[in-house]
């Protein structure tokens, strides 16, 4: 349970609010690279952290991240050409490059001098990991991009998928943190998890509360789950939490693990970006197939970032295979997610002040409590320790399973020093 | 005419409104029997007097209300998993019976003690009449169910139709009482009821302007009409108000009679139940002939509470029937009552500041002074007389020919006495 | 840019706006005459400067324009039945004729004395160049209706086309009034007009920086763009804007001109018409086939005043033809203004705080100007000038080739004078 007064901090992501400027200090994915396939393609709408923007790919190969409406009336540079190193309006065919210079205005005499006066909002942009990143916040303090694995590997190592969703970021992300719900959530009646792929150890269905060790890191948190194994032995799962918005959970070495971002567009609308990814080569036709079977990544409508099943036909939820199949009845693990937390408490902010949390809550409770310790910090002047760790985001999930005589630490040190 | 306070205090629904206090000392209808078919069937989502709850049958066919939203952390309940009495929350598999106990939290080592603390709200429902009706008022002040003769036939003596639509509940249970607007919203240009039942007294749509009595009861109001009928006779019609929603409309003891419920879902939105019904047996072949020529019972979209005709296709209307045919080119009785008081002076909640009523809505004037004099009553501490009287709701309407000389009082006592 | 306030003066249309006041000392379009093609015809619904209203073409050809819902208890009267010189509202029976009166109250006894003091709110309408004009002002202030040529045409001359669009009006006419843009966003990139009449100059898409002189004039205002033209010559293009909400866009003395027409329907919503005519003779095929070839009036969706091409698919923009044959990739001219006049600065109402005006602004800055005078001169009780003047809006936009040595002002006069 929160205060009224807590949830509101946590939950606004504009501009004006607090949560809003601690998440401008860290860099947050704008759009697929593969929304902006080659210099000069069409502009792309964005919306993120509450503002309305546009994304290009100009002549050089940089990507632009600027205010989507020209500062001259307005109009959408949506519309805009994208030419020779600048998006140009269409309405009077004033030019921006991706630093938000005013670079032409063709229809007045005095053109160069009202160039030098305009400059329209334009946010600092890196590419990593298949994603366009943006850094909204003051530009004297803009991080070093975060070391964490799985922007950094190959593009043959990794599938992204993405996928917007109506609700809040923060009741997703609590979903990611909440290992608990797992083995409620995603199970088979017959015991196995939903998505059949290899990954998930047998342990995890059949023990469904497990003994839990958060750890807060300098990158976050690091949350182990112990459940009884073969004799002799434990079954440890770590999955990684990485301030502000990314998980990434627990597979075995053998197998992609998975990394979820949750991205707030705006205070009601979600950007979920689902990785799947391999660390140590390129995916393999046995990781397509899990890919490919619909259960980790739904199908989505075509040319859109809305998955088929969704809200607007119950996420497609099949009662006859909920009685006899499946434990909600809805085919993906994301839609299953969707369904439980798009609309907590009936809405799309949830309303935490009516919970009733309980020790299987450990982890949410402890990711509130650093978000909102940061929150307050940085509303009195002080800048988030985590932007200043870049390297500390080295970190791997695991799933092992080791002789009961190894400790929680030992475990924990393993998966921080699993990264080269 | 009303002030705007009187026409707030009337509409307002919600668990904080004085109207919506009121409503919760009657028996309301949540959903129909036959949306839970059997036992442990799957939830179904209800919205009712602005809350928001889900309806489940349980392994022993009884049927609960409850919150809509897990009291854990808010994940939808309809999603749940309808199993060995109780209702399963899909997303860690808290468990809850019909009267609201929590008796299952399989996420936690200690769920044992934690279901002891969570209880989630539960309303008490009964099955009537093909419905199941729910009461959300204060325990101790449950009342009896009335005995409308109605809600206690046989099923096979009556026909049930659920409709959904936008408007504020008391401005399509006004449609009901107001007996004047049927001679002429549901006319046919020759002459005819648009209905082609035998119910319809030919002398209903031979004249417009019948002599009214109105007549205050335990259970609500009797609407008397006289009308000149063959020589030396009156023509009585005597629809029966029966607090606070519903509406039984005049038939001939050979026909089927009527019954609309208008049932407050939120603000904006009401349930419109009809019911057809012959108190002294079967429905008849006949009946159902009428039943299933879409003018007494509208065409439905499947799979939906939505009538095929509504506001987005202009309810149908055939402006060459209109010219030829009938009144209002629309097909059926129900939508003709929607197409003109479900957007009254252009909003969903009808500006009755802005009325000019005449002679002919004195029922009307009567029905909001008796709603109005028991809302206030009961902001003031004083119970509704009508909660303690459900023997009086033994009640029928009536449509009679009488020699001139039958007094209003005497055709009162006979509508009075007619159910045994 | 504008301060808020000022803005908002402008914006606001309703009937307690000022600027609502203003349009009302004014003719308004309300329907087409098309749109009600015959006596007794059904009625249609009308939203007019914020208020709710119904048009029907009555037995005697005259058209009524009165409040949507019926003064008794409000339904609505795009129901009635339109019949014998009046409107009957199909709930109860109430008649109207066009002045408003309550000419039949069928359903109560008393229905001769209820007529008398019943009226409902009526329009004054006069139907001129194939359009159902209103009055909505108090009726003492009512003004000759102005002797604008295109309005006074032979049916034949002109073709008039009508698109209901969301945003306010006031951006749409800006952009009417903004010639600079012309020369951007409806060019082609060969250098062709997009739209491929006859009647653009060359030289509009040659010289995208013309001189211009803006000429206040008792109608409205005079705009004059001087661009450079063959040896020794200018080419003058004038463009009349006839206060408050239309313009007659110049075209050469041997092809049809184009008027637009703003039309407030309420804060939000705006009804386009567009006119194009010859005042000298019938249209001739050729003006035909460029009316039919999509780029001069866009295609609609059949029975409504849609565009195909709208928000809802961004506006059928097509990247390829953007990259190699037009400057938007947007198919029609009127669509091309949509795109970037409907949501300035992201807004249904663009905020006008934010822009950056330049000198190709001046004809909107001083069109705002004259608006803004106008209405607060009328908040403080002098009526606006121009409703007495009706003569002087005997107008026409030229565009015509002369010698250097001819001066702005017998340009000018010369475009007052053109309409005998």
């Amino acid at each position: 349970m929160l205060s009224r007064e807590d949830n509101e901090l946590l939950v606004r992501v504009g501009p004006d609010a607090p949560m809003g400027e601690l998440l401008r200090r860290f860099w947050v994915p704008a759009v697929l690279s593969s929304e902006l396939p080659e210099a000069d393609c069409p502009p792309v709408r964005v919306t993120l952290l509450g503002e309305k923007l546009v994304a290009f790919r100009d002549t050089n190969d940089r990507v632009g991240l600027i205010d989507a409406y020209c500062p001259h009336r307005g109009a959408s540079l949506f519309w805009g050409r994208n030419e020779k190193c600048g998006l140009r309006c269409v309405y009077h065919g004033w030019k921006f490059d991706v630093d938000g210079n005013c670079v032409d205005v063709p229809n007045v005499e005095q053109g160069e001098q009202v160039k030098e006066r305009i400059k329209t909002r334009a946010y600092r942009t890196v590419e990593r990991g298949g994603m366009v990143w943006a850094y909204m916040g003051p530009a004297e303090l803009e991080p070093e991009f975060p070391e964490t694995e799985v922007f950094n590997l190959p593009e043959e190592n990794r599938y992204i998928q993405k996928m917007v969703v109506r609700g809040n970021w923060l009741q997703f992300m609590e979903g990611d943190i909440d290992s608990s719900h797992v083995s409620f959530l995603h199970r088979r009646l017959d015991g196995a998890p939903v998505f059949k792929d290899r990954r998930s150890s047998k342990f995890q269905f059949s023990d469904p509360a497990p003994q839990w060790t958060i750890q807060p890191t300098e990158y976050g948190m690091m949350m182990l789950a112990r459940r009884n194994a073969d004799e002799g032995h434990y079954s440890w799962r770590v999955t990684q939490w990485l301030f502000p918005f990314a998980t990434s959970i627990a597979a075995p070495v053998t197998s992609p693990f998975t990394t979820n971002l949750r991205i707030p567009l705006d205070d009601e609308h979600t950007c979920h970006i689902r990785i799947y990814a391999r660390p140590d080569g390129p995916l393999t036709d046995a990781d397509y197939s899990v890919i490919n079977d619909g259960a980790m990544f739904p199908e989505m409508i075509p040319g859109t970032f809305v998955t088929r099943d969704n809200i607007d036909n119950d996420y497609g939820i099949d009662r006859e295979d909920q009685r006899s199949n499946t434990f909600t009845g809805i085919k993906s693990v994301p839609v299953q997610d969707y369904a439980v937390t798009q609309d907590q408490f009936g809405s799309p902010i949830s309303d935490r002040t009516r919970e009733n949390l309980t020790r299987s809550d450990q982890a949410i409770v402890m990711v509130r409590r650093r978000l909102l310790q940061r929150v307050r910090a940085l509303m009195e002047g002080t800048e988030p320790d985590e932007v200043k760790k870049a390297e500390s985001y080295r970190v791997r999930p695991i799933d092992i399973v080791c002789p009961k005589e190894v400790e929680v630490d030992e475990v924990a040190a393993h998966a921080a020093a699993t990264v080269n």
